[in-house]
């Protein structure tokens, strides 16, 4: 049940990316993300209000417990636009996979918080983390064209391996709930 | 004791801020909050181990309950770099500072585990989360020198408000705890 939500989630992330107003990019698909959560209570309750989830979210640095950040497509990812100098290369990849999952979990375990403070913020907190991390990564100068289709190519990529990811663990969760389809 | 080490951290955060390479600025206090954090175990156990601390600082709203960040104290501060411009002022104070607490505490929480990881990763925490969050409030102009003042003075004001808060909170704990005080 969980995982199946988590595969749709994940669908609707991959659905989302092509309009997002951060463009396809790791900013879009955050953002995408955290819309995508918005609309699943069970998932975001299951990542947020459970004691033992919480305890492993942070054994597991942050949300890559729940595969939908998964740490080594995400280092893949960076190491792609690294290597190009689409983000910034003053910051290495390791640190900044770790700023991005340090900030959405900050973000994903804050937000039920803040927002149950009623401080009259219009804003919504999945634009404001995509702006967050996008402002963390930029390379200080305006891309190409060429190099905006790289970033939509190499978000694509890793926007599949996640579908992958999640697709594969609930194929699992299938056959380990209904052994009989493994006669076949 | 743990009141005790938390004044102490507050001391050499205001004292930490005037060499900072960020100076006197928020990112600056942000990122003095991370080196202090790094030489006193106790008070970042106390904040990250403890499951019922996690579940408290949940509750409210990151690092609020230890008063290492009080969330009125950051309001007023914000406030005034808001209202001159001195931050982006498209996004309110609200969102302003419900990003800064929602990074920190991501940083706070994520911050052992990522290095558990051994990913090979040189950068310091503390510099990193001050950069994210310097990135995440900048107002897109070069500041004036008069205004580059005007935030170290409002800094150092905040500085000395949590100071005085820390400071109090560790009074009236003494005076709970010997109170014999009362007396005289």
């Amino acid at each position: 049940m969980l995982r199946h939500e988590r595969v749709s989630m994940v669908a609707a992330v991959q659905r989302g990316v092509d309009g997002d107003p951060y463009g396809v990019t790791l900013a879009g698909v955050i953002r995408q993300l955290f819309v995508a959560l918005e609309q699943r209570p069970l998932v975001k309750a299951f990542m947020l209000r459970d004691r033992e989830v919480i305890g492993k979210l942070l054994r597991q640095a942050g949300v890559s417990e729940s595969k939908v950040l998964s740490r080594a497509t995400l280092v893949t990812y960076l190491e792609v636009l690294h290597a190009r100098g689409l983000v910034r290369t003053d910051l290495s990849v390791s640190a900044q996979v770790n700023l991005i999952m340090a900030t959405i979990t900050g973000f994903l375990l804050a937000e039920p918080v803040l927002l149950d403070d009623r401080q009259g913020m219009v804003e919504d907190p999945a634009d404001v983390v995509a702006d967050v991390i996008g402002r963390a990564l930029d390379p200080g100068r305006r891309l190409t064209a060429a190099e905006q289709r790289v970033v939509e190519q190499a978000t694509r990529e890793y926007v599949e391996q996640v579908v992958a990811l999640s697709d594969a663990k609930y194929q699992s969760s299938l056959a380990v709930c209904t052994p009989a389809r493994r006669r076949r």
